[in-house]
C-alpha cells in the first residue's frame, strides 16, 4: 500500500519549504503508508511562463492519481494581470476542499503544559467573496464595481459541521461563531443561523451535546482574539474573515512561519502553510520549513494517520523547545531552512 | 457666536460616556465658540420601544440645527429583528458622513516621546457591503443568500484625498492603501487604482509630492499591524476592512475605550467613540469616557479648533500618564467613569 502524494510549490519560498515537508514524510518510515510523490505545477511563476497558472493537468493529476497533496504558496502580482487568477482559489473550489482547518497553538514551554494560545480556524473555502462574481459599469460619477457575496445554506452547514468535529476532538469542545450580522443580516444571519442549526440536524441527534456554541461579531473577534485569546477554542467564519482571522492569529504565536493548515473536502485533503511566497526571501534558505511540515502532519491526521501526524509535531514542538539561535530568522534565529530541517527529520 | 452640539447618546454605556465628551467641552470655556447642545435620539433601545431606530426629527435637528454632534454607541440584536437597521450606518451614510477617521496612539511614558504607537485608520463609511442590498434565494441545496459589495470611483477618490489630507499633517506622510485586490481584482482593484491616482489628480498638483505610498494586503495588514505597527502611519481601506483594523489597533493600546473616531462629510462631522454599547456594564459607572471625550477633541480638530482639541487631549494624557489604578477597569484600575472624568475635566 502506498500514499500518493502531490507536491505543488508554486511560487517563491514554496520551493524551499515543500520539499522540508516531503522529506518528513519520508522519514516516518513505516508508521505511515510509503509515499509516493507527484510534481505538480502551479502558480503566478508559472502564469507568467506559460499562460496558465493552474493546467488541467495539475487539476487532472490531483483528481485521479493522489491521495492527497502539500501546496507550497502562491505570488499575488503587484498589478491587476489579464487572464490571471489565483491558482489555490481555484484549486480549493475544483476540488471542492470546502474547510480551512488552521490550528494556531504555542508550543508550552514544559512538555504536558497546556499552551497560551490554542485555538483552530475553521474557515468556509468555497464561497463568500471568493465566488469573484465582479462586475464593472460606469455611472454619472465614474467606475462603479460591484462583487457578490454569496452565503448559502449548504455551504454553511457543511463548515459548521466541520467545525463541531473539530471540537469534539479538543479538550474545550466550544464553537465560536464568527459574522457580521449586525450589518450583513441576511448573508451573515443564514450563516449564523445555519451554523447554530447544526447540532439540531436529525442526522447527527445528539452527537454535538458536549459542544457549546458562542458567537462573535467579527471586528470584535478580532480586537478579543489579541487580548483574551483563552476564550477562542474553534471559531467558524465565511471565507474572508477565516482569512483575516488566521492571520491575526497567527501573530498571537509569533510568525506566520508556524501556522499549518489543510484544505478539505469529501473526499480530498491538501496540506498548505498559511504563509505566502514571501518573495523578499525567496532562495536565501532562510524561510520557516515548519508550517509546511506541520502541514503534512496536520494531513496525515484528516488522513486518519494520527501516529504519523504526532511524530512529526513532537519532533517540530522539540526544536521549538531547543536552542532559539538554532531557529529561523522570522523567530528571532539564525538558523537555515536546511538546518532547521535536518533537526526536525533527525527528531522524527 | 454658538457652537451647536447633537448629541446621541443611543444605548449602553453610550448614555455614560457621552456627558462626559459634553462636560469636556464646557470646560473648555472660551477657547471654543459657547456650545449649545441639542439632545437626540437615536438606538435600539428607542426601536424597541418606538419601532424606530432613526427618528425623522434626529435626522432634521442633526441637518438644520447642528453644527456636529457626538455619537455614543448601537447596541445590536442578538437576532435578526424584522424592520430594525443600525441607526449610525444609516446616520453615516444619510448626512453623507462618507470618512470615518480613527486616530489609535499610545500614551508615551514622557511627555514629548513619540508614542510607540501611532496610526491612524481612515475607513470609507458609505459603501462596501454596507450598502446593505442583501436578496435570499432558495436553491437546489437549500437558501442561497447574497450581498454586493460596492466600490465606486467617486468613493474611494474622496476617501482617498482625506487620506492624502490625514498624512500632511502628520511626521511620516505615509498612506498605505489596505486592499485584497488579489482576490478582488475588480473591485478591490478600484480602490486600490483610484487612491494610488489621488496624487496625480489636476486639482491637487504637487500638493501631496511629499506623501509616500504603500500597500497592504488586508489580512497580512492585520498580521503586519500586530508584529510592526511601527511600519504605518495612515491606513486607507474600504468600509468593512477599515472596521476590522481599527478594532484590531485598538487592542494595540490597550483598550478599545480609549479610541476616538470621527465621521467626516464635506458639511458635517459627528465624533463617535469606536467602542460598542457594552451592555455588560452599562449603568455600572465604570466604562471608559476617555474614547468620547477624546471624540469631541477629534471634533475639534476637525471644526478647526485645535487649540481646544489639545487641551483636552493633553488633559487626557496626563490622566492616562497618572495612577493606574485610577484608571478604569479595561486599563487594569479601580476608578469609575465619573472619577476619571473630573480628573480630566480639572486638568483642561
Ligand atoms: C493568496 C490568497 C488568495 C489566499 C486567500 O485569500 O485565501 C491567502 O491569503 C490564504 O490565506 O490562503
Ligand atoms: C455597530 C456597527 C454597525 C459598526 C460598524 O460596523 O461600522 C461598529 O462596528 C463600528 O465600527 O462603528
Amino acid at each position: 500500500q502506498s500514499l500518493r502524494v502531490g507536491l505543488i510549490p508554486a511560487d517563491g519560498i514554496g520551493h524551499e519549504v515543500i520539499p522540508a515537508a516531503r522529506d518528513a514524510l519520508l522519514a516516518l518510515g513505516s508508521s505511515i503508508p510509503k509515499p509516493q510523490f507527484v510534481d505538480l505545477l502551479a502558480g503566478f511563476d508559472l502564469f507568467t511562463r506559460t499562460g496558465e497558472a493552474l493546467p488541467e493537468e495539475t487539476v487532472q493529476a490531483l483528481t485521479n492519481d493522489c491521495d492527497c497533496a502539500l501546496f507550497g504558496a502562491v505570488s499575488s502580482p503587484s498589478q491587476k494581470v489579464a487572464g490571471y487568477t489565483s491558482p489555490i482559489v481555484a484549486l480549493r473550489k475544483k476540488l471542492d476542499l470546502y474547510a480551512n482547518i488552521r490550528p494556531v497553538s504555542s508550543v508550552s514551554e514544559i512538555p504536558g503544559q497546556p499552551p497560551k494560545v490554542d485555538l483552530m480556524v475553521v474557515r468556509e473555502n468555497t464561497e463568500c467573496l471568493y465566488v469573484k462574481q465582479e462586475t464593472m459599469t460606469t455611472g454619472e460619477h465614474g467606475k462603479e464595481a460591484r462583487a457578490t457575496r454569496l452565503i448559502t445554506e449548504r455551504a454553511s452547514r457543511r463548515i459548521g459541521k466541520m467545525a463541531f468535529e473539530m471540537a469534539l476532538l479538543r479538550p474545550k469542545k466550544q464553537v465560536t461563531i464568527i459574522h457580521k450580522s449586525n450589518v450583513l443580516s441576511v448573508t451573515d444571519g443564514l450563516f449564523r443561523e445555519t451554523v447554530r442549526g447544526v447540532p439540531k440536524l436529525p442526522e447527527v441527534a445528539g452527537k454535538y451535546d458536549s459542544v457549546t456554541i458562542a458567537e462573535q461579531i467579527v471586528d470584535s473577534a478580532v480586537y478579543r482574539l489579541f487580548r483574551e485569546p483563552e476564550i477562542f477554542d474553534v471559531m467558524v467564519a465565511p471565507n474572508l474573515y477565516g482569512d483575516i482571522l488566521s492571520d491575526a492569529a497567527a501573530a498571537l504565536v509569533g510568525s506566520l512561519g508556524l501556522v499549518p493548515s489543510v484544505n478539505a473536502g469529501d473526499k480530498f485533503v491538501m496540506g498548505e502553510p498559511v504563509h505566502g511566497s514571501a518573495p523578499d526571501i525567496a532562495g536565501k534558505n532562510i524561510a520557516n520549513p515548519i508550517a509546511a511540515i506541520r502541514s503534512a502532519a496536520l494531513m496525515l491526521r484528516h488522513l486518519g494517520y494520527p501516529d504519523g501526524a504526532d511524530r512529526i509535531d513532537k519532533a517540530v514542538d522539540e526544536v521549538l523547545r531547543g536552542d532559539p539561535l538554532a531557529l529561523t530568522p522570522d523567530l528571532g534565529g539564525k538558523g537555515t531552512t536546511k538546518a532547521v530541517t535536518d533537526a526536525i527529520l533527525k527528531l522524527i
